[in-house]
């Protein structure tokens, strides 16, 4: 694997890490009074963006990354939905 | 421009303007309480990572994505040290 692969994955773990503690708390918790639920629709929207940028670029970090933000993203947006 | 170019900016647009709200409410507040440093210093990390992956790519939209987030990343984490 060459460097920036390696430095790709890297990346895509650690943005992708930070994220699903705020899903995990929002699931045990219930409580999604801190979350907004137009600023997690523009975040969404730019995840399915770079998916696709990714899927352009025929890059596994971008795609790998975006699936499980994106994925956790629209948890919360269901979480948000159903819980308020 | 190309239309995964155009996608990449959207991307970067949508994901940056869904983290910038936070940036500046924290400033207006001072309250960084909902805030965990842990998970913004891993994110940061993550940040960076993209953006060296994306100076690999030669990404513009990459680069300009995290460019801004990892600044503002980076005023969040600043701003948490400062007003704790």
């Amino acid at each position: 694997m060459e460097f920036h692969e390696i430095l790709g994955y890297l990346a895509a773990f650690f943005t992708t890490a930070s994220f699903l503690p705020q899903v995990y708390k929002t699931w045990k918790t219930k409580s999604t009074e801190g979350l907004s639920l137009t600023m997690y629709l523009v975040f969404f929207t730019g995840i399915v963006c770079w998916l696709i940028y990714g899927i352009y670029l025929n890059s596994m970090p971008i795609i790998l990354a975006n699936t499980i933000t994106g994925i956790s993203a629209l948890a919360l947006i269901v979480m948000k939905l159903k819980y308020k």
